[in-house]
């Protein structure tokens, strides 16, 4: 086994190959003058299972295509078993055409996969795990939402309130329940397909004095966050923690949930940034053994 | 037959559909906050030959995946036959490995084309037409060489020089010397493959007091055009020109170009640019009833 970690993911994928002990390739990245990716491999993997470690946050299209081409390469270089492990997967919030004509990007992202040559994927905490039932070939959706969970344990974090941001993140709710044991609850979220506008109603969740953890998948450009912090402020919560996999932070997202009020933000080196403080790399090791 | 004009070719996909008097089906394009592509087809294509004009110059990963969603939606709504006109084809300066590890691209390319269902391709002075043999399925690569000469042709241009920056370019001089049948000749560069580096020599071409065309595919940073031009001003050139079928002119490069003393720019609407001068919607309709 050979660990490939790419120009998304490079040191999540060295922390991965020390792991595990195995060798590891490096990858000779760069981009052209005129913004095309060019890629080579810096070392053999002939007959080897290639482990190619490539996230395919922003800017997605660029990252995907440059997993694109290190599968080229790996395949043209004569591995013999291709598993990518790209911990968060673009274009995966939609399972689903809602309008007639429109494009279902993780399908073609499915075919683009298989067609280059993948063997098997590892993602985490994927958005709608449905949407790897497009997939052709093995995949599997570990979660991260326990390692977020024990961060919170270990800082001593006791009778605090975990919160979901809206009734679809009840179930990283309940996985984080079973670590923290504490009381929870979600708000109402409503947003715009199209639009992506968002509207969340106040109900009775009962923060009232106590410190708040919000807990969700993505953070993009923390309008959901943002909102439900404010939300909860209102109801009297005393501090409000933001806890998420994939932190995208677009733009300023970082700075808007600090002014928001929010004290800290936990999310994991999925996409590496300022609030990775978590590594998946243990959890993605142990998945390749397992 | 119905022309899909894509948001990297808006008005050549319509000017195509005006020549050929076809319907056109518009495409609401749009990203969403976190850079992902949204497309959704306006219009029905059921049972139809379907024309997605779509050109993947910079940025080139993010047209290469609006293209393949194009092609998703036009498959999902029913269409027939699936033709892409791509008039700058990206990757397609590279027709084999040069280093061991190296990724090709344009293969990994012709595959994603492939899977996703694409059944013709058009494109439009390709810089390596061997590159097209990878796709394995009809492509035609058509020259717009002549419709540069005859734009210098009207302007009267008489007893002009033609230049090749290279001698690779030395083909696309002679097509434009059938139709301006002028004196021509061509530079030594050469091109350190990994930096893009490019060093041109000195040479003997009979410029002294005359006006001088350069001819080139493709202006990217437009580093080769202004050595060419400064090496034959150097030689005693009164005015330098400068033609090319793709403008892709990145960064600060048209300013640069004009800085070193070029008269004027032309290119065509392969890439929309200031200096997008002539329309290749004739060119490529008469292909498509060819």
């Amino acid at each position: 086994m050979i660990v490939l970690p790419g120009p998304a993911s490079k040191k999540l994928g060295e922390k991965i190959s020390d792991l595990l002990n195995v060798k590891k390739v490096e990858v000779d990245f760069k981009f052209f003058p005129d913004g095309e990716s060019y890629i080579c491999l810096k070392g053999d993997v002939l007959s080897e299972e290639v482990i190619i470690v490539q996230t395919t946050g922003p800017p997605q299209d660029t990252r995907i295509f440059q997993l694109v081409l290190m599968v080229d390469a790996v395949k043209r270089c004569g591995a013999k078993k291709v598993t990518v492990i790209t911990p968060y997967l673009a274009y995966s919030r939609q399972d689903k055409c809602f309008l007639k004509g429109e494009a279902l990007s993780i399908e073609a992202i499915a075919k683009i996969f298989k067609a280059v040559g993948i063997n098997r994927l590892i993602t985490v905490n994927i958005h709608e795990e449905q949407v790897l039932s497009k997939f052709p070939f093995p995949t599997k959706n570990v979660s991260a939402v326990p390692l977020l969970a024990y961060y919170f344990k270990k800082k001593n974090f006791k009778k605090s309130f975990l919160l979901a941001p809206d009734k679809g993140a009840m179930h990283i709710i309940e996985e984080a329940k079973k670590v923290l044991n504490m009381e929870c609850g979600y708000l109402d979220k409503y947003r715009d397909r199209y639009t992506g506008e968002i509207r969340m109603e106040k109900k009775r969740v009962n923060v009232k004095g106590r410190v708040v953890i919000i807990f969700d998948d993505i953070i993009s450009t923390g309008g959901t966050m943002i909102k439900a912090a404010a939300l909860v402020k209102e109801l009297g919560a005393k501090k409000v923690y933001a806890a998420c996999v994939h932190p995208l932070l677009i733009g300023n997202a970082e700075e808007l949930l600090y002014e928001s009020g929010i004290e800290k933000i936990v999310g994991t080196d999925s996409i590496p940034s300022n609030v990775s403080k978590i590594s998946l790399a243990p959890l993605l090791s142990k998945e390749l053994y397992s």
